[in-house]
């Protein structure tokens, strides 16, 4: 299902292949597509941003438009017009906002459904049936998530709740079509990370993902968090790095021994008019762009690049033109596959190290 | 500059000519660009929705991005990268808007500036400056819009006014890349509108607008004054109907002998889930559709009927994805070309009649 096909250090490319047999290159990064759609950017526009693989949720969508739905179509693939690879997130995250999280109990996460008001609990038997029923090919078991922050208790009682949770997830799940990675939790504390990867590590599944990453920890801290929890781990597995998206924290992700990734960032940067260049962060909504004839990246052979100025792009979003958010989404998801391209290149022909120089040097400029 | 190939009845079918050399057949209909964009569509969208004109407002791009800008990119097709024929309204109609309009005299109207809140006048002679600036295949002459329901003396004093106006407009206007098209008004008064006609037939303009229309008028008053308005001009120039598109209201007007049709009709509707379909029009946020496998219109061959369902989009709309949005918007703007085309042919092989009864039998299913 995964195999390693070159490696320099710790980072490495490899090829995961799902159920249905399609295969992905990693490192990958998946565009989140929360309600089956990434937002502002059409199945069609995926496709052409070299996106291969993406990331829904299970519990919003199973609550909108409804599991029968989904299944009625055959799943999620055919549901969104996705020939691609899915993930579906359990919606534990979501469940942490306070208009709708109850509380964690030992039975799973009491909240209140945000349509008809009532008070519901999402157990990771549900979990596990409802990504059955979408039908993605990688579905995410159930952990308690935490909030940045909490202390050492609250982290240590989550990993072995997230523990108890995923034996129950695995033997409500019967994985003949879809694959399964287990969360690694701990916050920033390295003996929790590394107590949870023991735990994960004793468990046939097929991938790790590591959560509660990227929400406000430093760099140095989640690089740190990443080493501890990867050593337990089996390394002929792939490991997901949920919510990381920028491309500075890819890279060194990667350096880090990361194979998978999602992320909002793009696409909310983009709708920010906040432009990924190969020079850093380009801010499109400044009056210096107003005349500027030059495409959003010099560098880039995406689409939008070749078709559009910065003027006219600027002037969409200045104006509240919605086709403004449409162009700056597509570049920046092209942005990062084209990234992520180069680094599994890079990785393949023993040339990483010298890419990633290469990348903060030109970022930096 | 225009040649009528085909009629039958008051319905023609025929090609216009622009400066540039670009033709084009007619009846045809323009999507609405007010601020260089059609909403939700991108200019590849819109080829691919056979959309071979398009129509921008000339007041509102003067003051963003601004003339200078436009200038600088060489015009307005190569600054929202338009390829297509363009025409420009002069903006009049958006300043009837009440926080907007100060009032309307001999040299203009005068209006507050959004913006920056100055207090301005724009006069037929700005507006003359401002089109040939921003560099439209057609230019629409400033004329006096009057709200739907004015009493009789407003709108002879429109028709007057809007003729001053015109004559000060070429005076300024040289003319050389641009045609002009001069702006049929008069309420629903047969006598204004034959005056206006008189008017205006003594004018070396390109074209003629009827104005005033699609406002709260029944569509037999619109026809009546579609009648008596075009009696009065040279009936070698192409007639352009501001403002309607509906479709049976573009069919019944193309029956009276109109050309040419803009209106954001198409695209509004598209965007609270109001889709065209043979059938008439469907409300895809309507709970029966929840499931439906179906595609919006079971008789169109347009990409998104090919790709999605009406659930996911219903799916789309009713969670707030603007993605659903791009998807209606498309197939409205395609539907009303498909139809444009279709009645093009209809007339040119003598089917007209046939083909306008039959469509009027299916949409009442």
């Amino acid at each position: 299902m995964f195999t390693i096909d070159a490696q320099q250090g710790q980072a490495r490319t490899g090829t995961l292949t799902v159920k249905s047999g399609k295969t992905i290159t990693t490192p990958f990064f998946m565009p989140v597509c929360t309600k089956g759609t990434v937002k502002m950017l059409t199945s069609k526009d995926l496709l052409a941003t070299s996106t291969q693989a993406i990331i829904s949720n299970a519990f919003i969508l199973s609550i909108r438009p409804g599991l029968d739905v989904i299944k009625k179509f055959g799943g999620i693939h055919e549901f969104i017009d996705w020939p691609g690879i899915s993930f579906t997130d359990s919606g534990g995250f979501q469940m942490l906002q306070p208009n709708f999280l109850l509380g964690v109990g030992k039975r799973g996460i009491h909240f209140r459904n945000p349509f008809d008001k009532n008070k519901m609990v999402f157990t990771p038997e549900a979990c596990a049936v409802i990504q059955e029923a979408i039908g993605s090919d990688v579905a995410m078991i159930l952990d308690d998530v935490v909030h940045y922050g909490q202390e050492y208790d609250r982290m240590a009682l989550a990993i072995m709740r997230t523990q108890a949770w995923t034996k129950r997830f695995l033997i409500t799940h019967t994985r003949e079509k879809q694959l399964v990675f287990g969360i690694n939790q701990g916050g920033t504390f390295a003996d929790l990370r590394r107590k949870s990867s023991q735990l994960l590590a004793e468990l046939d599944i097929d991938g790790y993902a590591i959560g509660g990453l990227g929400i406000g920890e430093s760099r140095e801290q989640m690089l740190d968090m990443i080493d501890v929890s990867i050593e337990e781990l089996d390394p002929k597995k792939p490991r997901y790095l949920m919510g990381v998206g920028s491309p500075l924290d890819i890279i060194e992700s990667v350096a880090h021994g990361i194979d998978i990734f999602d992320s909002r960032f793009p696409t909310m940067n983009a709708r920010h008019g906040r432009i990924f260049t190969r020079k850093g962060f380009l801010d499109i909504k400044k009056a210096k762009h107003r005349d500027s004839e030059l495409p959003l990246d010099e560098n880039c052979t995406c689409r939008v690049c070749a078709t559009y100025s910065r003027a006219f792009i600027r002037h969409l979003l200045t104006t509240d033109e919605r086709t403004g958010h449409q162009y700056t989404s597509f570049h920046n998801v092209f942005f990062i596959q084209q990234l992520m391209t180069e680094l599994q290149q890079a990785i393949a022909q023993g040339q990483f190290d010298e890419y990633r120089q290469q990348f903060l040097v030109e970022w930096h400029q």
